[in-house]
């Protein structure tokens, strides 16, 4: 089933990028416009096209330039955005462009991969064929927000729905080494999100994870609790949250863009003086329009595995689908995902956390920071 | 230790709202300047103000017209903004200028209370003094949010933490008959906040609650599940969610807003034509700012409660303060305490609810929605 069109001599610096192909509401239209655009600025990326054959022959055809860097590898089956992640890993979706575009990070072959599929689907996967990294229990998925000085890493934005006290450490540990690779800054300032900065406020998770981060052996500065308004403040480098809450918060931001980018073109439009106004300023305009389209913060990072697995939105098109390729490049070329490892390990060496292992630990620090609460 | 100084005779007709002075980032400064705003919209409302008389007879003094129609009511104590529900509701907590504020409410000397003090402790002394109304657990906290298209109501917005199923489908009535007041829908739509629209998503209490609202007798169209930028879109007039969610998702869009507001003024700045286009397009901006400046949509209603409770965000300032007395002016005309109890006891005598009561039916509900789960 697997057969390769185009196939290229790569130098041994070039990086392939595997790409789910059907993956995404507007797929595959969407997927090959993406790598036309993205061609342009990874021009010695060689692109793991996997999908339906039939249908991206004919779409990858009338682009010379795309295909002569582009190989097809036939998949049957295209996972749905409905599809719960238990379906996806029966044998069917084993035969899939999500699973196949995955296996080629497994195998060697492509050093980072694409999906605008099914979430659930693609962290399943990715956790099954790419496993987590040591003492890590689930991968966690990492967008950069633009904030009012610079850019702020938030995670969990919607892999895991219901999380631990450890769980939330270890995002906040993943983060903060995310956030150092990317930033330069050594000691990333780290909160988590709450309903409020006082102690005594939000769940018995997140609170328990305060406590255990206030004494983690981390390089990371924690700052404890901070609120919604504090990710476009840019108060922290890290926000931490779980992926119900974190995925919302993302959500509601964008539409929140879109709503006032909709009310300001309603205002420049409501008087003559407006509109001459909006003449002058249509520069300052584009230039507020590109930074706050989610589009090219598009684009999310599974942390805590063996490999690069990067999400893109479901209802993305092309210009969202090639700034994930962005990233997904930059990850690969950073060798982010060994970073990490390094990392983890050497915190996991730490004596707060070596006593136990897994879900034990997890309970007997649950356990201890309800202790310390008042 | 009740004083009251300059009573002035009531009409029958007129309105009393009590204040809470000392609750608030700036109380009680911020209180009274805005009663200063305040008054001149409500010429005929007259405030009690419950607060320490020493700090907030000077502060009233100078402003003769509001001293006026207002009368200070001394309080001993203030609640701190990170006391716990349960401390509040201490001995020494029911001396408080929250406390007395909630308690003209109950002893029907004010149709509403207004606090911009501490949220869990507002909700613990509302509830334990007014009550909930019959077959409401607990009472949740609404706010009206701008969307593209008009208003639509979002709770619980941060008095609930953690919430079941049965609690869900409370907020989504008691939203309904919210908006249907406010807004004159006759059958509100519905949607209950979650991290995607397809039905085996987001948590077990989400999905519990969305197999109950599909069957319930109510006066308002549940249409699934809504994203977080579903909220700006106006898909639905009522969002249902958990506190914790709720409110991260408010603070997550005013500072987005802001983060917006922040970079156009940056970008306008920029070169001299953004410039001249600012000065033709300032009235343009001035509305664009009015709209969505989370002031003018400060004020969230406790409703389920047997009368009128308005909490104001904890760090408003003047401006905010009295667009939450607004809120508190026209709930307190309208009646919606007693809208809503007509309402809800309508609709709890319908077959699916009036089988039990309490936890017992909350549970029932669970375990019915989780059997008929896929």
């Amino acid at each position: 089933m697997e057969k390769q069109q185009a196939i290229r001599p790569l130098s041994t610096t070039a990086l392939t990028i595997a790409i789910d192909a059907m993956g995404g509401d507007d797929a595959p239209q969407m997927v090959i416009d993406g790598l036309v655009r993205a061609r342009f600025r990874h021009m010695d990326v060689h692109f793991e096209l996997h999908g339906d054959e039939a249908k991206l022959q004919p779409l990858l055809a009338p682009h010379n330039k795309l295909a002569d860097c582009t190989s097809i590898h036939h998949a049957d089956v295209a996972i749905t955005m409905d599809e719960k992640p238990s379906q996806a890993l029966r044998q069917d979706g084993r035969k899939s462009s999500m699973w196949m575009a995955i296996k080629s990070v497994r195998d060697g072959t492509a050093q980072a991969a694409v999906s605008a599929g099914n979430t659930g689907a693609l962290m399943a996967m990715s956790k099954v064929q790419l496993r987590t990294l040591p003492s890590i229990d689930r991968p966690a998925l990492i967008a950069m927000w633009p904030t009012m000085i610079g850019e702020t890493a938030v995670l969990d934005m919607g892999a895991n729905i219901e999380v631990n006290a450890k769980q939330l450490v270890d995002f906040a540990v993943m983060g903060s080494v995310y956030s150092r690779i990317l930033t330069g800054i050594q000691r990333p300032k780290i909160g988590l999100l709450n309903v409020g900065v006082e102690e005594t406020k939000g769940h018995e998770e997140v609170r328990a994870a305060a406590t255990l981060l206030a004494n983690a052996p981390i390089k990371a500065e924690f700052v404890g609790f901070v609120e919604g308004d504090d990710i476009g403040k840019g108060t922290v480098d890290v926000v931490v949250t779980d992926g119900f809450t974190g995925n919302i918060a993302l959500k509601t931001a964008e539409g929140t863009a879109r709503l006032i980018s909709d009310f300001l073109s309603r205002a420049m439009r409501r008087s003559i003086f407006s509109k001459i106004g909006y003449l002058f300023a249509r520069g300052a305009f584009q230039r507020l329009k590109d930074k706050m389209d989610p589009r090219n913060i598009n684009g999310g990072v599974f942390l805590g595995l063996n490999g690069v697995v990067i999400k893109s939105h479901g209802g993305t098109d092309a210009i969202g689908f090639a700034s994930a390729i962005d990233v997904a490049v930059d990850m690969a070329r950073e060798n982010v995902a060994e970073q990490i490892a390094d990392e983890i390990s050497r915190m996991m060496d730490a004596p707060l956390f070596e006593r136990s292992a897994g879900n034990a630990q997890a309970d007997e620090g649950l356990g201890e920071a309800k202790a310390a609460l008042p």
